[in-house]
């Protein structure tokens, strides 16, 4: 295991260290493992957090900020954070408008989200919403998921409603825009390569030089099918025609997300957006807004994930809102 | 070799498909590999150009916009591009003002800016300065190197230096500032594993699974020394010495970036941060300006380089001044 670490039990520690040294605007709370905006939530505003386990970043630490999260809470590598911890994000953010959770689809993460917000409830009367994204169409019923995992439509959503929430929105207005949001969203990924979690040391799969994974999940579970390597203009019909199977992407604009999973350099992820986006064009699919680069990763993979979102007038608005966070800063 | 590529040798061009597609804010040369803005140089304004062998993503097409360059010229993979890739960027984008080339150090590219700025001058009498950088103090004369090679530093030039013309200067004054932030900066890399060029279809380079190379070049050059892995602690210490032992970084503001090759996540990024910014603080350098990511890679290296730039309250604002591109983004 060749990896930028002092130990693999200190990897999360030690990096918040990094994100607390680059980002004095950020505050990281490293008992509890939370980072938080550096200025408290205003009164009236709905707190929107998010969290998971730690090897998907930017996501979510690299997106608090204005026009996003208010905090995100990290696990360790892979591993949901635990009740108390979201619940500590959960008080500290709460202005008195309550507070989003915002939880990708994995039953560790959705369990503790719940008994948090049930705590926080009742400790000390918070409200929280929640949304639970699921929207990776390759496998229903995962390694570590009922339905549909969470992935990539995460980073979109986090964006668009973190938007609305610093409109003033109120909770109830705010949970309905993530659930619709999540809705219109889906996404496909797939691997060249698995990843290496620090404490285990080794690959988390093997995966032979001749064959890639298609319909990965984030943490390097099994995906729909083995495939031999295939060009790239394939491997974008592998991703695109599950996506657009699954929802109907024409008739309005469309987000797209071409996201990489780690490992991928930049000069191949522009490459496949090449092939995804000839693809939509040829299915009718009109793509308004684009991001291309790692946006939610899993470690050090190799691979790539699409994700594409239907959206309307106000969900392109929000997008376009100002935004400054580490991971994405436009307006600003 | 396991890409997100079409074939080794359509790999330039079937990226920038995709650069076209995502940026349509951009305008994209296909036959001569060259990204520009997609407004004109407006009258008076010096245009700020780079290019150089493609691999290094996002330098430099994802640094072309407002605040940074007016086009770049993409070579094949780690190639320089050719003269007359050059001089067509140099032509279109003067717009009478001059043009400044900012050039790595490395041998091809500066005989071919060279041979392309004596072209523009003599065919269209375009004006052309240019800045060499040379900032890495790992080696002096390298594989593809005569005198220190280019790296890092080039993403700060190019930022500050975009800012300034930006802002109406003249070509001597941009010329003096690029010089003035080229003496102002240093860098230093490491590798843990090699880069595949897409073209060769294996490393560039052997290391064996419990070593890495201190003082790497960003095509996979040899650097100062191979060493047994080490912790990130100590890897930070190997990168800060030299940094630190070749130019005085304490009694001023310095922007410091912690760069990944393209293969390390950025959980490990941010580690490795977090290592700089103690050792920094420690030898009383301030760091007032901090980037932590992939912005000058080497396709898929895993490993990271660190720049330092001694910056002051000019230096600063312009660095703060508004920049729109894929690469770099804020204040617009």
């Amino acid at each position: 295991m060749k990896k930028l670490i002092n130990a693999p039990d200190a990897v999360l520690a030690d990096s918040l260290k990094g994100v607390a040294a680059a980002h004095p605007e950020l505050n990281v709370d490293h008992t509890n493992r939370i980072i938080y905006r550096g200025n408290p939530t205003r009164a009236g505003k709905v707190a929107v957090i998010s969290g998971g386990g730690s090897g998907h970043e930017p996501l979510h630490g690299g997106y608090v900020g204005l026009g996003m999260l208010d905090a995100a809470i990290a696990g360790e590598v892979f591993t949901s954070p635990t009740p108390d911890q979201i619940q500590e994000a959960t008080r500290v953010v709460d202005s008195g408008a309550g507070v989003l959770h915002i939880v990708k689809n994995y039953t560790g993460d959705v369990m503790n989200f719940e008994m948090a917000a049930e705590l926080a409830d009742a400790d000390t009367g918070v409200t929280v919403a929640t949304v639970v994204v699921d929207d990776d169409v390759a496998v229903e019923d995962s390694t570590y998921t009922a339905g549909r995992r969470g992935v990539g439509l995460t980073v979109l959503l986090e964006k668009i409603v973190g938007a609305a929430a610093e409109e003033g929105r109120d909770l109830a207005d705010v949970e309905a825009l993530a659930n619709r949001v999540n809705e219109s969203g889906r996404s496909m990924g797939m691997a060249l390569t698995s990843c290496t979690v620090p404490a285990a040391g080794r690959p988390t799969f093997d995966l032979p030089d001749d064959m890639m994974e298609i319909g990965v999940g984030i943490h390097g579970e099994p995906g729909r099918h083995r495939v031999p390597l295939a060009p790239a203009a394939s491997i974008a019909q592998q991703l695109v025609d599950p996506v657009l199977a699954d929802l109907d992407f024409t008739g309005g604009p469309v987000i797209a997300m071409l996201n990489g999973m780690g490992g991928s350099p930049l000069i191949e992820l522009y490459l496949m957006y090449g092939e995804v986006a000839a693809l939509l064009e040829k299915a009718g699919v009109t793509v308004a807004r684009t991001l291309v680069g790692d946006y939610i990763t899993s470690l050090d993979m190799a691979g790539c994930s699409l994700t594409l979102l239907r959206a309307d007038d106000e969900l392109l608005r929000l997008w376009d809102a100002p935004v400054n966070t580490a991971g994405l800063r436009w307006g600003v």
